[in-house]
Protein backbone atom coordinates (compact mmCIF):
# COMPACT_ATOMS: atom_id res chain seq x y z
CA UNK A 1 0.00 0.00 0.00
CA UNK A 2 1.23 3.30 -0.64
CA UNK A 3 0.82 6.77 -0.35
CA UNK A 4 -3.21 7.83 -0.39
CA UNK A 5 -2.88 10.73 -3.20
CA UNK A 6 -6.03 10.39 -5.02
CA UNK A 7 -6.21 8.96 -8.45
CA UNK A 8 -8.74 9.64 -11.39
CA UNK A 9 -10.44 5.88 -12.58
CA UNK A 10 -12.61 4.89 -15.21
CA UNK A 11 -15.49 2.86 -14.54
CA UNK A 12 -17.40 0.52 -16.74
CA UNK A 13 -20.48 -0.09 -15.46
CA UNK A 14 -23.74 -2.23 -16.75
CA UNK A 15 -27.45 -1.90 -14.82
CA UNK A 16 -30.69 -3.41 -15.36
CA UNK A 17 -32.55 0.03 -15.62
CA UNK A 18 -35.72 -1.32 -14.41
CA UNK A 19 -36.00 -0.29 -11.05
CA UNK A 20 -34.11 3.24 -10.99
CA UNK A 21 -35.24 6.39 -11.53
CA UNK A 22 -32.40 6.47 -14.46
CA UNK A 23 -28.56 7.39 -13.84
CA UNK A 24 -28.93 10.86 -11.94
CA UNK A 25 -29.83 11.53 -8.55
CA UNK A 26 -33.55 12.30 -8.18
CA UNK A 27 -35.48 13.82 -5.21
CA UNK A 28 -37.96 10.82 -5.84
CA UNK A 29 -36.43 7.02 -6.61
CA UNK A 30 -33.29 5.84 -5.87
CA UNK A 31 -30.08 6.42 -9.36
CA UNK A 32 -27.75 4.29 -10.16
CA UNK A 33 -25.62 7.29 -9.55
CA UNK A 34 -27.06 6.87 -5.83
CA UNK A 35 -25.93 3.54 -5.91
CA UNK A 36 -22.98 3.58 -6.82
CA UNK A 37 -21.47 6.44 -5.57
CA UNK A 38 -22.60 5.27 -1.69
CA UNK A 39 -20.92 1.91 -2.82
CA UNK A 40 -17.79 3.89 -3.40
CA UNK A 41 -18.36 6.33 -0.28
CA UNK A 42 -18.07 3.27 1.63
CA UNK A 43 -14.39 2.32 0.60
CA UNK A 44 -13.66 5.79 0.35
CA UNK A 45 -14.63 6.41 3.58
CA UNK A 46 -15.39 9.78 2.72
CA UNK A 47 -18.27 10.79 -0.14
CA UNK A 48 -17.50 10.54 -3.68
CA UNK A 49 -19.11 12.07 -6.72
CA UNK A 50 -19.05 10.22 -9.69
CA UNK A 51 -19.82 11.82 -13.28
CA UNK A 52 -21.17 9.39 -16.47
CA UNK A 53 -21.09 10.16 -19.63
CA UNK A 54 -24.78 9.38 -20.25
CA UNK A 55 -28.04 10.83 -18.06
CA UNK A 56 -29.83 7.30 -18.68
CA UNK A 57 -33.32 8.00 -17.77
CA UNK A 58 -35.78 5.84 -15.94
CA UNK A 59 -35.57 2.17 -16.97
CA UNK A 60 -33.52 2.60 -19.26
CA UNK A 61 -30.78 -0.27 -19.25
CA UNK A 62 -26.61 0.01 -19.98
CA UNK A 63 -23.88 -2.48 -20.78
CA UNK A 64 -21.00 0.08 -21.21
CA UNK A 65 -22.13 3.08 -19.06
CA UNK A 66 -18.78 4.83 -18.70
CA UNK A 67 -18.56 7.02 -15.06
CA UNK A 68 -15.39 8.92 -13.84
CA UNK A 69 -14.46 9.36 -10.10
CA UNK A 70 -11.60 10.38 -7.92
CA UNK A 71 -10.43 7.67 -5.05
CA UNK A 72 -7.72 8.43 -2.66
CA UNK A 73 -8.48 4.56 -1.44
CA UNK A 74 -4.66 2.39 -2.49
CA UNK A 75 -5.40 -1.08 -3.33
CA UNK A 76 -5.33 -2.72 -7.08
CA UNK A 77 -7.99 -1.83 -9.38
CA UNK A 78 -9.47 -6.03 -9.30
CA UNK A 79 -9.65 -5.92 -6.02
CA UNK A 80 -11.20 -2.41 -5.66
CA UNK A 81 -13.53 -3.94 -8.56
CA UNK A 82 -14.38 -6.85 -6.54
CA UNK A 83 -14.88 -4.56 -3.51
CA UNK A 84 -17.49 -2.43 -5.12
CA UNK A 85 -19.98 -5.56 -7.12
CA UNK A 86 -19.76 -7.02 -3.22
CA UNK A 87 -21.25 -3.87 -2.24
CA UNK A 88 -23.61 -2.63 -5.39
CA UNK A 89 -27.06 -4.65 -5.93
CA UNK A 90 -26.69 -7.38 -8.34
CA UNK A 91 -28.49 -5.43 -10.90
CA UNK A 92 -25.57 -2.50 -11.06
CA UNK A 93 -21.97 -4.35 -11.84
CA UNK A 94 -19.09 -2.76 -11.85
CA UNK A 95 -17.59 -4.26 -15.37
CA UNK A 96 -14.41 -2.76 -15.78
CA UNK A 97 -11.86 -0.13 -13.64
CA UNK A 98 -8.46 2.17 -15.21
CA UNK A 99 -6.64 4.52 -13.91
CA UNK A 100 -6.81 7.38 -16.22
CA UNK A 101 -5.34 10.71 -16.29
CA UNK A 102 -6.70 13.65 -13.64
CA UNK A 103 -8.34 15.69 -16.40
CA UNK A 104 -10.41 12.50 -17.95
CA UNK A 105 -13.93 13.14 -17.05
CA UNK A 106 -16.56 10.71 -18.24
CA UNK A 107 -19.04 13.54 -19.94
CA UNK A 108 -16.64 15.84 -21.39
CA UNK A 109 -14.74 13.42 -22.93
CA UNK A 110 -16.85 11.35 -24.55
CA UNK A 111 -16.43 11.87 -28.43
CA UNK A 112 -19.69 9.58 -29.25
CA UNK A 113 -22.17 7.10 -27.70
CA UNK A 114 -23.68 4.18 -28.69
CA UNK A 115 -26.95 3.11 -28.08
CA UNK A 116 -29.47 0.26 -28.92
CA UNK A 117 -33.10 -0.17 -29.15
CA UNK A 118 -34.77 -3.80 -29.07
CA UNK A 119 -38.08 -4.03 -31.04
CA UNK A 120 -39.79 -8.12 -30.93
CA UNK A 121 -41.72 -8.18 -34.15
CA UNK A 122 -44.47 -9.80 -33.24
CA UNK A 123 -44.23 -13.48 -31.71
CA UNK A 124 -45.31 -13.80 -27.36
CA UNK A 125 -42.39 -11.80 -25.52
CA UNK A 126 -40.20 -14.39 -23.69
CA UNK A 127 -40.37 -14.12 -19.64
CA UNK A 128 -36.50 -14.22 -19.87
CA UNK A 129 -36.51 -10.82 -22.37
CA UNK A 130 -39.36 -9.20 -20.91
CA UNK A 131 -37.64 -6.77 -19.11
CA UNK A 132 -35.47 -5.04 -22.14
CA UNK A 133 -37.58 -4.90 -25.03
CA UNK A 134 -40.65 -3.26 -26.73
CA UNK A 135 -42.80 -5.88 -28.21
CA UNK A 136 -44.29 -4.13 -31.36
CA UNK A 137 -47.58 -6.38 -32.91
CA UNK A 138 -46.01 -6.24 -36.60
CA UNK A 139 -45.07 -7.10 -38.86
CA UNK A 140 -42.82 -4.26 -39.63
CA UNK A 141 -41.55 -3.37 -43.06
CA UNK A 142 -37.54 -3.70 -41.99
CA UNK A 143 -36.34 -2.21 -45.18
CA UNK A 144 -38.48 0.46 -44.66
CA UNK A 145 -37.42 1.43 -41.32
CA UNK A 146 -33.64 0.93 -42.40
CA UNK A 147 -33.97 3.53 -45.41
CA UNK A 148 -36.08 6.06 -42.56
CA UNK A 149 -32.72 5.46 -39.88
CA UNK A 150 -30.39 6.55 -42.48
CA UNK A 151 -31.97 9.89 -43.04
CA UNK A 152 -31.11 11.07 -39.31
CA UNK A 153 -27.32 10.62 -40.36
CA UNK A 154 -25.12 13.73 -40.47
CA UNK A 155 -25.11 16.65 -38.60
CA UNK A 156 -28.63 18.02 -38.14
CA UNK A 157 -31.18 19.75 -35.51
CA UNK A 158 -33.07 16.98 -33.66
CA UNK A 159 -35.57 19.62 -32.08
CA UNK A 160 -38.31 17.05 -33.06
CA UNK A 161 -36.65 14.49 -31.49
CA UNK A 162 -36.57 16.13 -28.25
CA UNK A 163 -38.62 15.86 -25.13
CA UNK A 164 -41.26 18.33 -24.71
CA UNK A 165 -40.77 21.32 -22.21
CA UNK A 166 -37.16 20.45 -22.75
CA UNK A 167 -34.41 23.63 -21.72
CA UNK A 168 -31.73 22.74 -23.93
CA UNK A 169 -31.31 25.42 -26.75
CA UNK A 170 -28.88 24.04 -29.12
CA UNK A 171 -30.06 21.28 -30.30
CA UNK A 172 -27.59 20.34 -33.03
CA UNK A 173 -25.89 16.87 -32.89
CA UNK A 174 -24.08 14.76 -35.02
CA UNK A 175 -25.14 10.77 -36.07
CA UNK A 176 -22.41 9.01 -36.89
CA UNK A 177 -24.49 5.86 -37.76
CA UNK A 178 -28.16 4.93 -37.76
CA UNK A 179 -29.23 1.71 -38.79
CA UNK A 180 -31.25 -1.45 -38.04
CA UNK A 181 -30.22 -4.78 -37.76
CA UNK A 182 -32.63 -7.94 -37.64
CA UNK A 183 -31.91 -11.33 -36.39
CA UNK A 184 -34.07 -13.87 -36.05
CA UNK A 185 -35.87 -15.09 -32.84
CA UNK A 186 -34.59 -18.11 -31.13
CA UNK A 187 -37.54 -20.02 -31.19
CA UNK A 188 -38.29 -18.72 -34.52
CA UNK A 189 -34.82 -19.87 -35.61
CA UNK A 190 -35.15 -23.80 -33.68
CA UNK A 191 -39.04 -24.51 -35.35
CA UNK A 192 -41.71 -24.72 -32.43
CA UNK A 193 -40.08 -25.96 -29.62
CA UNK A 194 -37.68 -23.17 -27.56
CA UNK A 195 -34.15 -24.22 -27.78
CA UNK A 196 -30.88 -22.55 -26.61
CA UNK A 197 -29.90 -19.53 -28.68
CA UNK A 198 -26.37 -19.19 -30.04
CA UNK A 199 -25.18 -17.17 -27.34
CA UNK A 200 -26.49 -20.30 -24.86
CA UNK A 201 -27.64 -17.75 -22.61
CA UNK A 202 -31.96 -18.35 -21.96
CA UNK A 203 -34.29 -16.61 -24.24
CA UNK A 204 -37.28 -18.54 -25.74
CA UNK A 205 -39.32 -15.21 -27.44
CA UNK A 206 -41.04 -15.90 -30.90
CA UNK A 207 -40.94 -13.23 -33.38
CA UNK A 208 -38.42 -11.47 -34.90
CA UNK A 209 -35.76 -8.93 -32.89
CA UNK A 210 -35.07 -6.08 -34.35
CA UNK A 211 -31.87 -3.50 -33.06
CA UNK A 212 -32.01 -0.28 -33.74
CA UNK A 213 -28.10 0.94 -33.47
CA UNK A 214 -27.56 4.84 -33.14
CA UNK A 215 -24.26 6.75 -32.34
CA UNK A 216 -23.85 10.13 -32.03
CA UNK A 217 -21.74 12.79 -30.52
CA UNK A 218 -24.52 13.91 -28.06
CA UNK A 219 -27.70 12.93 -27.68
CA UNK A 220 -31.22 15.30 -26.48
CA UNK A 221 -33.45 14.08 -24.19
CA UNK A 222 -36.04 11.15 -24.91
CA UNK A 223 -33.84 11.59 -28.38
CA UNK A 224 -33.51 7.43 -29.28
CA UNK A 225 -36.97 6.65 -27.67
CA UNK A 226 -38.58 9.58 -30.61
CA UNK A 227 -36.87 8.43 -33.16
CA UNK A 228 -37.75 4.61 -32.30
CA UNK A 229 -41.43 5.88 -32.38
CA UNK A 230 -40.95 7.36 -35.60
CA UNK A 231 -39.29 4.45 -37.05
CA UNK A 232 -42.02 2.36 -36.23
CA UNK A 233 -44.69 4.55 -37.45
CA UNK A 234 -43.04 3.84 -40.66
CA UNK A 235 -42.39 0.06 -40.37
CA UNK A 236 -45.89 -0.64 -39.45
CA UNK A 237 -46.84 1.39 -42.45
CA UNK A 238 -49.29 3.98 -40.80
CA UNK A 239 -46.37 6.67 -42.42
CA UNK A 240 -44.59 6.70 -45.89
CA UNK A 241 -40.42 5.89 -45.82
CA UNK A 242 -40.11 9.59 -46.44
CA UNK A 243 -41.66 10.79 -43.35
CA UNK A 244 -38.65 10.60 -41.23
CA UNK A 245 -36.42 13.21 -43.26
CA UNK A 246 -40.03 15.43 -43.19
CA UNK A 247 -40.11 15.20 -39.56
CA UNK A 248 -36.39 15.91 -38.84
CA UNK A 249 -36.90 19.54 -40.95
CA UNK A 250 -40.14 20.57 -39.24
CA UNK A 251 -38.05 20.83 -35.53
CA UNK A 252 -41.61 20.68 -33.81
CA UNK A 253 -41.52 17.83 -31.43
CA UNK A 254 -45.40 17.55 -32.14
CA UNK A 255 -44.42 16.39 -35.68
CA UNK A 256 -42.38 12.96 -34.55
CA UNK A 257 -44.15 9.89 -33.59
CA UNK A 258 -44.94 8.84 -29.81
CA UNK A 259 -42.19 8.24 -27.27
CA UNK A 260 -41.00 4.46 -27.60
CA UNK A 261 -41.11 3.00 -24.10
CA UNK A 262 -37.43 3.00 -22.07
CA UNK A 263 -37.04 -0.40 -21.32
CA UNK A 264 -36.28 -1.27 -24.87
CA UNK A 265 -33.13 1.55 -24.80
CA UNK A 266 -29.72 0.53 -23.57
CA UNK A 267 -26.12 2.52 -23.88
CA UNK A 268 -24.13 -0.06 -25.19
CA UNK A 269 -20.90 2.06 -26.05
CA UNK A 270 -18.82 5.26 -24.80
CA UNK A 271 -16.12 6.35 -27.23
CA UNK A 272 -12.85 8.50 -26.27
CA UNK A 273 -10.01 9.52 -27.63
CA UNK A 274 -6.86 7.20 -26.64
CA UNK A 275 -5.98 7.51 -23.51
CA UNK A 276 -2.81 7.59 -21.89
CA UNK A 277 -3.07 5.49 -19.04
CA UNK A 278 -1.60 7.43 -16.00
CA UNK A 279 1.40 5.29 -14.08
CA UNK A 280 1.05 5.71 -10.41
CA UNK A 281 3.40 2.31 -9.55
CA UNK B 1 -68.51 -21.40 -32.54
CA UNK B 2 -69.17 -24.96 -32.47
CA UNK B 3 -70.55 -27.42 -29.74
CA UNK B 4 -68.48 -26.54 -26.64
CA UNK B 5 -67.20 -30.17 -25.80
CA UNK B 6 -64.45 -30.43 -23.76
CA UNK B 7 -61.06 -30.93 -25.87
CA UNK B 8 -57.76 -31.89 -24.65
CA UNK B 9 -54.98 -28.96 -25.21
CA UNK B 10 -51.10 -29.77 -24.70
CA UNK B 11 -50.02 -26.36 -23.44
CA UNK B 12 -46.08 -25.08 -24.08
CA UNK B 13 -44.50 -22.75 -21.61
CA UNK B 14 -41.95 -20.77 -20.65
CA UNK B 15 -41.31 -19.01 -17.12
CA UNK B 16 -38.86 -17.06 -15.08
CA UNK B 17 -39.43 -18.99 -11.51
CA UNK B 18 -37.60 -16.21 -9.58
CA UNK B 19 -40.58 -15.31 -8.24
CA UNK B 20 -42.50 -18.43 -7.63
CA UNK B 21 -42.86 -21.16 -4.95
CA UNK B 22 -42.48 -23.52 -7.91
CA UNK B 23 -44.98 -25.64 -10.40
CA UNK B 24 -46.95 -26.70 -8.70
CA UNK B 25 -49.79 -25.01 -6.02
CA UNK B 26 -48.52 -24.45 -2.62
CA UNK B 27 -50.13 -23.61 0.60
CA UNK B 28 -47.44 -21.11 1.27
CA UNK B 29 -46.26 -19.02 -1.97
CA UNK B 30 -47.79 -18.61 -5.46
CA UNK B 31 -47.21 -21.07 -8.08
CA UNK B 32 -47.24 -21.57 -11.83
CA UNK B 33 -49.96 -24.20 -11.86
CA UNK B 34 -51.90 -21.39 -9.57
CA UNK B 35 -51.25 -18.45 -11.96
CA UNK B 36 -51.93 -20.80 -15.05
CA UNK B 37 -55.34 -22.44 -13.65
CA UNK B 38 -56.23 -18.98 -12.56
CA UNK B 39 -55.87 -17.77 -16.19
CA UNK B 40 -57.58 -20.36 -18.22
CA UNK B 41 -60.49 -20.68 -15.45
CA UNK B 42 -61.28 -16.88 -16.28
CA UNK B 43 -61.72 -17.95 -20.41
CA UNK B 44 -63.36 -21.59 -19.35
CA UNK B 45 -65.96 -19.62 -16.72
CA UNK B 46 -65.31 -23.19 -14.21
CA UNK B 47 -62.23 -24.39 -12.90
CA UNK B 48 -59.37 -26.12 -14.38
CA UNK B 49 -57.12 -28.40 -13.78
CA UNK B 50 -53.60 -28.52 -16.01
CA UNK B 51 -51.21 -31.52 -15.54
CA UNK B 52 -47.28 -30.43 -16.14
CA UNK B 53 -44.61 -32.70 -17.64
CA UNK B 54 -41.94 -32.00 -14.73
CA UNK B 55 -42.87 -30.52 -11.11
CA UNK B 56 -39.88 -27.50 -11.30
CA UNK B 57 -39.12 -26.52 -7.63
CA UNK B 58 -39.04 -23.07 -6.40
CA UNK B 59 -36.92 -20.36 -8.14
CA UNK B 60 -36.26 -23.53 -11.18
CA UNK B 61 -36.96 -21.57 -14.97
CA UNK B 62 -38.38 -23.18 -17.59
CA UNK B 63 -38.22 -22.58 -21.37
CA UNK B 64 -40.26 -25.87 -22.58
CA UNK B 65 -42.27 -26.72 -19.42
CA UNK B 66 -45.55 -28.92 -21.32
CA UNK B 67 -49.35 -29.20 -19.42
CA UNK B 68 -52.44 -30.50 -20.47
CA UNK B 69 -55.91 -29.73 -19.49
CA UNK B 70 -59.28 -29.88 -20.95
CA UNK B 71 -60.99 -26.76 -22.10
CA UNK B 72 -64.70 -26.53 -22.99
CA UNK B 73 -64.04 -23.07 -24.21
CA UNK B 74 -64.56 -23.33 -28.13
CA UNK B 75 -62.18 -20.61 -29.78
CA UNK B 76 -59.12 -21.19 -32.27
CA UNK B 77 -55.58 -21.95 -30.70
CA UNK B 78 -54.04 -19.01 -31.52
CA UNK B 79 -56.99 -16.43 -30.24
CA UNK B 80 -57.02 -18.83 -26.90
CA UNK B 81 -53.12 -18.79 -26.64
CA UNK B 82 -53.35 -14.95 -26.93
CA UNK B 83 -56.63 -14.45 -24.05
CA UNK B 84 -54.17 -16.55 -21.56
CA UNK B 85 -50.99 -14.07 -22.21
CA UNK B 86 -53.39 -11.53 -22.13
CA UNK B 87 -54.16 -12.22 -18.61
CA UNK B 88 -50.89 -14.74 -17.14
CA UNK B 89 -48.56 -12.25 -15.63
CA UNK B 90 -45.53 -11.50 -18.13
CA UNK B 91 -43.20 -13.85 -16.50
CA UNK B 92 -44.95 -16.80 -17.37
CA UNK B 93 -45.79 -17.11 -21.60
CA UNK B 94 -47.76 -19.53 -23.11
CA UNK B 95 -45.48 -20.26 -26.30
CA UNK B 96 -47.50 -23.42 -28.27
CA UNK B 97 -50.82 -24.31 -27.90
CA UNK B 98 -52.09 -27.90 -29.53
CA UNK B 99 -54.96 -30.36 -29.61
CA UNK B 100 -53.94 -33.98 -28.51
CA UNK B 101 -55.93 -36.92 -28.11
CA UNK B 102 -57.76 -36.62 -24.86
CA UNK B 103 -55.77 -39.42 -23.22
CA UNK B 104 -52.54 -37.48 -23.75
CA UNK B 105 -51.12 -36.26 -20.05
CA UNK B 106 -48.52 -33.81 -20.12
CA UNK B 107 -46.52 -36.34 -17.08
CA UNK B 108 -47.39 -39.55 -17.82
CA UNK B 109 -47.13 -39.23 -21.74
CA UNK B 110 -43.55 -37.80 -21.25
CA UNK B 111 -40.78 -40.34 -22.18
CA UNK B 112 -37.92 -38.15 -21.44
CA UNK B 113 -37.39 -34.40 -20.07
CA UNK B 114 -34.40 -32.56 -20.62
CA UNK B 115 -33.03 -29.93 -18.04
CA UNK B 116 -30.22 -27.38 -18.98
CA UNK B 117 -28.01 -25.68 -15.84
CA UNK B 118 -26.19 -22.37 -16.20
CA UNK B 119 -22.50 -22.32 -14.50
CA UNK B 120 -20.65 -18.61 -14.78
CA UNK B 121 -16.64 -19.93 -14.48
CA UNK B 122 -15.40 -16.87 -12.79
CA UNK B 123 -15.88 -13.21 -14.27
CA UNK B 124 -18.69 -10.66 -12.92
CA UNK B 125 -22.49 -11.93 -13.87
CA UNK B 126 -24.12 -9.26 -16.05
CA UNK B 127 -27.25 -7.37 -14.39
CA UNK B 128 -28.87 -8.99 -17.82
CA UNK B 129 -27.89 -12.90 -16.83
CA UNK B 130 -28.16 -12.34 -12.64
CA UNK B 131 -31.49 -14.50 -12.34
CA UNK B 132 -30.83 -17.48 -14.88
CA UNK B 133 -26.95 -18.61 -13.83
CA UNK B 134 -25.00 -19.36 -10.78
CA UNK B 135 -22.04 -17.70 -10.28
CA UNK B 136 -18.52 -19.95 -9.48
CA UNK B 137 -15.58 -18.58 -8.60
CA UNK B 138 -13.31 -20.82 -11.03
CA UNK B 139 -11.58 -21.96 -12.90
CA UNK B 140 -13.39 -25.30 -13.77
CA UNK B 141 -12.04 -28.22 -14.92
CA UNK B 142 -13.94 -28.66 -17.87
CA UNK B 143 -12.40 -31.88 -19.78
CA UNK B 144 -12.79 -33.46 -15.69
CA UNK B 145 -16.09 -31.86 -15.80
CA UNK B 146 -17.35 -33.81 -18.87
CA UNK B 147 -16.25 -36.96 -17.91
CA UNK B 148 -17.51 -37.36 -14.65
CA UNK B 149 -20.95 -36.29 -16.31
CA UNK B 150 -20.49 -38.76 -18.69
CA UNK B 151 -20.27 -41.27 -15.94
CA UNK B 152 -23.84 -41.03 -15.05
CA UNK B 153 -25.22 -41.88 -18.35
CA UNK B 154 -27.56 -45.07 -18.19
CA UNK B 155 -29.73 -46.67 -16.02
CA UNK B 156 -28.90 -46.34 -12.84
CA UNK B 157 -29.96 -46.03 -8.85
CA UNK B 158 -29.62 -42.35 -8.66
CA UNK B 159 -30.59 -42.33 -4.64
CA UNK B 160 -27.37 -40.19 -3.78
CA UNK B 161 -28.78 -37.73 -5.86
CA UNK B 162 -32.12 -37.46 -3.81
CA UNK B 163 -33.45 -34.64 -2.11
CA UNK B 164 -32.98 -36.03 1.92
CA UNK B 165 -36.45 -36.94 3.14
CA UNK B 166 -37.58 -37.89 -0.62
CA UNK B 167 -40.41 -40.69 0.19
CA UNK B 168 -40.13 -41.54 -3.88
CA UNK B 169 -38.91 -45.48 -2.50
CA UNK B 170 -38.08 -46.13 -6.36
CA UNK B 171 -34.70 -44.19 -7.61
CA UNK B 172 -33.66 -46.04 -10.65
CA UNK B 173 -33.58 -43.56 -13.17
CA UNK B 174 -32.25 -43.98 -17.13
CA UNK B 175 -30.22 -40.64 -18.05
CA UNK B 176 -30.21 -40.56 -21.57
CA UNK B 177 -27.49 -37.82 -22.20
CA UNK B 178 -25.28 -35.75 -19.94
CA UNK B 179 -22.82 -33.29 -20.51
CA UNK B 180 -21.16 -29.84 -20.11
CA UNK B 181 -20.76 -27.32 -23.22
CA UNK B 182 -18.95 -24.15 -22.98
CA UNK B 183 -18.83 -21.00 -24.85
CA UNK B 184 -17.15 -17.57 -24.33
CA UNK B 185 -18.77 -15.34 -22.60
CA UNK B 186 -20.07 -12.28 -24.61
CA UNK B 187 -17.87 -10.14 -22.93
CA UNK B 188 -14.85 -12.68 -23.34
CA UNK B 189 -15.47 -12.58 -27.01
CA UNK B 190 -15.38 -8.87 -27.78
CA UNK B 191 -12.63 -7.99 -25.40
CA UNK B 192 -13.42 -5.19 -22.56
CA UNK B 193 -15.73 -3.26 -24.13
CA UNK B 194 -19.01 -5.27 -23.73
CA UNK B 195 -21.25 -5.69 -27.34
CA UNK B 196 -24.08 -7.46 -28.33
CA UNK B 197 -23.63 -11.21 -28.34
CA UNK B 198 -24.40 -13.25 -31.23
CA UNK B 199 -27.91 -13.93 -30.36
CA UNK B 200 -28.91 -9.97 -30.40
CA UNK B 201 -30.08 -9.95 -26.68
CA UNK B 202 -28.42 -8.40 -24.07
CA UNK B 203 -25.64 -10.00 -22.07
CA UNK B 204 -22.59 -8.05 -20.12
CA UNK B 205 -21.32 -11.24 -18.28
CA UNK B 206 -17.36 -11.44 -18.20
CA UNK B 207 -16.44 -15.21 -17.78
CA UNK B 208 -16.84 -18.66 -18.97
CA UNK B 209 -20.69 -19.91 -19.57
CA UNK B 210 -21.00 -23.63 -18.82
CA UNK B 211 -24.35 -24.91 -19.62
CA UNK B 212 -24.91 -28.86 -18.67
CA UNK B 213 -27.90 -30.48 -20.38
CA UNK B 214 -29.44 -33.70 -19.11
CA UNK B 215 -31.74 -35.58 -20.53
CA UNK B 216 -33.51 -38.98 -18.90
CA UNK B 217 -37.07 -40.67 -18.72
CA UNK B 218 -37.41 -39.35 -14.87
CA UNK B 219 -35.70 -37.08 -12.53
CA UNK B 220 -35.75 -37.54 -8.54
CA UNK B 221 -36.27 -34.57 -6.60
CA UNK B 222 -33.23 -32.32 -6.55
CA UNK B 223 -31.40 -34.61 -8.50
CA UNK B 224 -30.33 -31.70 -11.02
CA UNK B 225 -29.05 -29.86 -8.32
CA UNK B 226 -27.40 -32.45 -6.62
CA UNK B 227 -25.35 -33.11 -9.63
CA UNK B 228 -24.37 -30.06 -10.20
CA UNK B 229 -23.08 -29.54 -6.98
CA UNK B 230 -20.96 -32.36 -7.23
CA UNK B 231 -19.67 -31.25 -11.02
CA UNK B 232 -18.75 -28.31 -9.56
CA UNK B 233 -16.57 -29.87 -6.59
CA UNK B 234 -15.07 -32.18 -9.46
CA UNK B 235 -14.43 -28.70 -11.87
CA UNK B 236 -12.97 -26.93 -9.19
CA UNK B 237 -10.57 -29.04 -8.41
CA UNK B 238 -11.78 -30.43 -4.41
CA UNK B 239 -12.63 -33.73 -5.56
CA UNK B 240 -11.15 -36.29 -8.41
CA UNK B 241 -12.78 -36.87 -11.58
CA UNK B 242 -14.01 -40.70 -10.54
CA UNK B 243 -15.33 -39.41 -7.18
CA UNK B 244 -18.92 -39.02 -9.43
CA UNK B 245 -18.96 -42.79 -10.37
CA UNK B 246 -17.76 -43.77 -6.39
CA UNK B 247 -20.88 -41.06 -5.42
CA UNK B 248 -23.32 -42.98 -7.87
CA UNK B 249 -22.69 -46.38 -6.27
CA UNK B 250 -22.76 -45.19 -2.81
CA UNK B 251 -26.69 -44.77 -2.90
CA UNK B 252 -25.86 -42.31 -0.22
CA UNK B 253 -26.99 -38.46 -0.44
CA UNK B 254 -24.69 -37.85 2.03
CA UNK B 255 -21.84 -38.39 -0.45
CA UNK B 256 -22.83 -36.09 -3.12
CA UNK B 257 -21.95 -32.41 -3.67
CA UNK B 258 -24.03 -29.75 -2.13
CA UNK B 259 -27.38 -29.11 -4.02
CA UNK B 260 -26.55 -26.19 -6.18
CA UNK B 261 -28.96 -22.61 -6.58
CA UNK B 262 -32.25 -23.00 -7.98
CA UNK B 263 -31.82 -20.32 -10.26
CA UNK B 264 -29.88 -21.78 -12.77
CA UNK B 265 -31.65 -24.51 -13.39
CA UNK B 266 -34.01 -24.60 -16.32
CA UNK B 267 -36.28 -27.58 -17.83
CA UNK B 268 -36.13 -26.85 -21.76
CA UNK B 269 -37.56 -29.82 -23.34
CA UNK B 270 -40.30 -32.29 -23.02
CA UNK B 271 -40.24 -34.78 -25.58
CA UNK B 272 -43.32 -37.40 -26.11
CA UNK B 273 -43.94 -39.84 -28.82
CA UNK B 274 -45.66 -38.09 -32.30
CA UNK B 275 -49.10 -37.43 -30.93
CA UNK B 276 -51.86 -38.21 -33.89
CA UNK B 277 -53.23 -34.75 -33.83
CA UNK B 278 -57.24 -35.03 -32.97
CA UNK B 279 -59.06 -33.29 -35.79
CA UNK B 280 -62.20 -31.57 -34.00
CA UNK B 281 -62.94 -29.56 -36.97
Amino acid sequence: MGIESPRTLKLTLAYDGSAYAGWQRQTNGVSVQQRLEEALARLEGSPVTAAAAGRTDAGVHATGQVASVRLARDMPLDALARAVNAILPPDIRLLDVAEVPDEFHARFAARAKTYQYRLLDGGVVSPFDRSWVWAVPGPLDLEAMRTAARALEGRHDFASFQAAGSAVRDTVRTVLASSVGDRPGPAEEAGVIPRTPACGWLHASTGRLLVYEITGDGFLRHMVRAIVGTLVEIGSGRRPVGWMAEVLAARDRGQAGPTAPAQGLCLVRVDYDPIVLADRG
